[in-house]
């Protein structure tokens, strides 16, 4: 990524702070060169860590400047001594970076249930302090790394009459086998202004096609958190609500957001594979929404595109359970569109042998028509393997 | 099993009618030598299995003689063709034993999506009818295996100061590995008359607190059917709602019940390990109910489960997402009574590795403490292994 793709105005920085005992890269700064507006959206989980707790009212008030973020270590299930750990994090950095407090955010990423030491930060701050750079965002995205199997970036370049502005996303998240995964974390930076009521409307409606398209509203880790920041260092007006160029940053932010969380789907724990259930003629978007959840969230699914069968007799039974109304005889099931389902019957052993090609590929679609309307909605999950259970069964040890 | 434990008046027979290439037991039958009361529980998928709908409104009507029953074939999303299969199978079976249709039900277990042939029905049947005997049952169990690894029955016998009775269960069903596992068949049988409100009354609390404590409600396959049939082939006056003695065998059948889906559970795909999630102080049993659902069924504590690692932070994340109200401060986890979690925080290394030795066991309690109310349920879970997945993958194949 070079430096022309990136938002003005924001530096970074990582360290290794001995949080992680391997000694990999667990600490990461993201700084604006001037107070943003903010935006966040965080885990419906009714048990929360602490980082949260100290981080949602700040983000309330729409005013963010500096996040702090910490692998290694989830920071949750930690009492009143991991709410102090998580205050005194931001005390420190505030004072290093000369800001008010309540402009910094504090996210953790790991273990649920261990106390989270305070040293690793006394000593890591100064030093990401003294290293923040324009050009050191992979090195964060590296930072906030938990089971990840690689780092999470990706950026847009919009051109706008107003002048210019670009979007960076950074995120965390591997364990998006099933919805009550891992934690996900993302930070989305912008240099241009954006009005506040647009800054969240956006955040919201682009998570939800993105993120929670792949993990589920209520079914989120005690960390999830998306953070969105603008700092208008484009120099350009700040963009309005109901404007053309409202929709423009809207529809780049969604598929900035969209690339991060096929990424995660993609780096999902054992994950060979990338299927995008898309569920048509559905009566609403909500209820093509619930059926094409249900079907991302089977494991008897999931382990069938694992073993490449083009088992669509565990695919309708998922929709059928799902809750929502359908009539059996009227669903079509296609893999890339080769057609194995009409009617509810199966289309027969040749296109099925065609449908198992399909399989094979790394990515593919499912599509599922119902034949009710003109709802739909997709979902994106990974397959579920043998290594999905080596990575969890021993995640600790 | 000995005679004496069986219920009068009902005979059994199993062959290998070559549904399962295999030419393993595939097809079986119940009958009772005289009209027997029944009451149902089926799967609320919304895509059912053509015996379904070819048996409810049978088992409706409150009347049944015989149970006819195949395993390699679910003859499910199979159209007209299926349904009359079912129709078909069933007429034959009437006509052999010179019974009236409506009084034969019919059920099936196997693949979704590939047409069930009548063949194997015409030659069965009659061979089937022919070996009926009293000594049997245990053949029947075994014909209605999938991927079981072995039958399952339980039986009981009461004394009652109007006669004494027998409770003999047979079920199937190995994929308990979570909510859209493969089929669960369930048949009981007993000598006593029942009055039709409690024999249908009896069955669904039965149920609830045991098939439906593994699976679950909404998210059952296209084929589950519990049947209860009442013969009174003991010849006592019948048992009625609201008496000493129907208390009695509403407890004998839960028991009963509980014994066969506990076995289903320690017969999960690849199961190594057999939990009781146990919630206590919610606020209300349903509350309960829906938090120890929601552990039971998070693949994350599972592979906790088979890796043996203590891992209370997935369970109270579980706790947390399952959409209850609770506080997290005031949450008490144990496994086998040694304490984890007190107020939501770990007790320490020690006591974890106490239980990390609890997890060794092929069977133990997690007790989860809310401290709300009175509000007590369990759920029964196994852990989730390598086995699953390579039963689940290479299923068809």
């Amino acid at each position: 990524m070079n430096h022309f793709d990136l938002p003005a105005g924001f530096r970074f920085a990582a360290t290794a702070s001995g949080i992680k005992r391997s000694g990999k890269l667990d600490l990461a700064l993201i700084c604006s060169d001037r107070p943003a507006s903010v935006a966040g959206v965080f885990t419906r989980n009714r048990v929360t860590a602490a980082p949260l707790q100290v981080c949602r009212p700040r983000i309330a008030a729409g005013r963010c400047q500096a996040i702090l973020i910490n692998s290694g270590n989830a920071n949750a299930c930690s009492g009143e001594q991991g709410l102090q750990v998580a205050r005194q994090s931001s005390s420190i950095l505030a004072q290093q970076l000369s800001i008010a407090e309540e402009l910094v955010a504090v996210a953790s990423t790991g273990v649920i249930g261990e106390q989270l030491p305070l040293a690793p930060f006394e000593r890591g701050i100064p030093e990401l302090v003294k290293a923040l750079a324009g050009d050191q965002a992979s090195a964060v995205a590296e930072a906030i790394m938990t089971t990840d199997a690689y780092s999470k970036l990706a950026s847009a370049r919009i051109e706008n009459p107003d002048g210019a502005y670009h979007l960076l996303g950074l995120a965390k998240g591997a364990g998006m086998i099933h919805p009550d995964m891992a934690t996900m974390l993302g930070f989305v930076l912008t240099d241009a202004a954006v009005a506040p009521a647009l800054l969240d409307s956006a955040l919201r409606r682009a998570v939800q096609n993105s993120f929670n398209s792949i993990t589920v509203d209520g079914d989120t880790s005690t960390n999830d958190m998306v953070l969105l920041l603008a700092n208008g260092a484009n120099g350009a007006a700040a963009i309005q609500p109901g404007t053309a160029a409202a929709e423009q940053f809207c529809r780049h932010l969604e598929r900035v957001l969209l690339d991060l969380a096929k990424m995660i789907v993609r780096d999902g724990e054992g994950a060979t594979k990338l299927a995008e259930i898309r569920v048509t003629g559905a009566a609403s978007d909500e209820t093509a929404r619930i059926a094409a959840k249900s079907v991302a969230t089977s494991t008897l699914v999931k382990t069938a595109f694992f073993g490449e069968d083009a088992n669509w007799g565990r695919i309708i039974a998922a929709v059928g359970y799902s809750g929502i109304e359908v009539d059996q005889n009227r669903i079509d099931i296609s893999f890339n569109q080769v057609p194995v389902t009409r009617n509810g019957l199966s289309t027969g052993s040749e296109l099925e042998a065609r449908a198992t090609e399909v399989l094979k590929l790394d990515e593919f679609v499912v599509q599922i028509e119902l034949h009710q309307g003109a709802g739909a909605a997709s979902y994106y999950t990974s397959d579920l393997g043998y290594e999905y259970i080596k990575i969890n069964a021993d995640y600790r040890t």
